[in-house]
């Protein structure tokens, strides 16, 4: 069993401009990193970091550093390739590195599953977490309505699915409504770093808003 | 044991304005009540409609229709002192009429867990379902982060807590975007409807956005 994140450092998380300046969205993006590696160390599985330049690695003590230029359909899929060369036929979870919100108790669910295709959905048609019990059998197809189309590979493969529904799992970080969900539900680096900003939601009976102390 | 569906007719669903007629969105919000009492028909238990008048009170063979003009908090509260009064300790799920994404699984689940409350979280620090095992000690407290606010009600009154963690059911539909999610994941009444309306999903690789034949 191992694991692959992949994690894009430079113009990380883009959208969150609004709210945050260009060094914080890339501290808060390793943040959020750190949150799902925290949530796969207890597996004791291998972890490994799928990241598009050596700049942009990060420093860590219980992860493999794993650089590829390739964009991210292909860099996975030439990891999927490069394991099936080398290894007996292993496992793999893939997990993007926006979910501050996972934990290991869902990395041990999803990966006691029975079928051979696990797929944890993202928002709007998203592929959140996938897990592959044959990685030789599988390739990804992100972006777009991704999570239609992995089951869609799965089924034309032969594949049994199994789609794992969690809120939690669901809520990828992309634009500042995101970090609402963050700060009432994380209990991670991620939602530290926010706080520490001065980040906090605001709500009367009409709305729930993000605010910033400080900034008005 | 028995559910309660507080569910608002009039003016239904307002914020998906841009992209349904009044008619369409009356029509829409009863056919994911349909897919709520549908979920929660297989589970034999006695299921109330809450509403706010008569004329908004959908026909129906398998649930009845209480009728309160009050507020959602207190109309809640009011049905749930009254279960106390006329009967024994019975447990209650509160569920939201706009979750088309709701299956029997997730009543099952959600019904059979230990803790005294089970807690649906929605986005936005909603709360989507709240199942009660003694309604007697516990007051509801809806709108802004309610999750917050009845974790805090459950705490305070003592009573165990779990988060029952569902990407479905965090779907509760309010916004266009959110019809994306019913087109993609729902199998029932709601999804049918939106797809005879002619609505769709389309994805290309940087975006995925609602669309409605015939709408240009």
């Amino acid at each position: 069993m191992r694991a692959i994140v992949p994690f894009k450092r430079e113009r990380a998380k883009s959208r969150l401009s609004p709210v945050l300046s260009g060094e914080e969205r890339s501290e808060f993006a390793q943040a959020m990193l750190r949150d799902v590696l925290c949530a796969l160390s207890g597996s004791g599985m291998r972890i490994d970091v799928l990241t598009t330049s050596v700049s942009g690695a990060m420093r860590a003590n219980t992860e493999n550093v794993v650089v590829c230029e390739l964009g991210l359909n292909d860099a996975l899929n030439q990891y999927l390739d490069s394991m099936v060369e080398h290894s007996e036929i292993e496992p793999v979870i893939i997990i993007m590195a926006d979910l501050p919100l996972a934990t290991e108790e869902h990395i041990n669910e999803i990966c006691s599953r029975d079928s051979d295709v696990v797929i944890v959905p993202g928002k709007r048609g998203g592929t959140n977490v996938l897990f592959l019990k044959d990685p030789s059998r599988f390739r990804v197809d992100y972006y777009g309505t991704s999570f239609l189309d992995h089951i869609r590979i799965a089924k034309d493969a032969g594949l049994s699915i199994e789609v794992f529904d969690s809120f939690m799992l669901s809520t990828d970080i992309d634009e500042p409504g995101d970090l609402i969900e963050v700060l009432i539900h994380g209990r991670g680096e991620a939602a530290g770093y926010l706080r520490n900003l001065g980040f906090e939601v605001c709500a009367d009976n009409e709305r729930v808003e993000l605010r910033r102390r400080g900034n008005g």
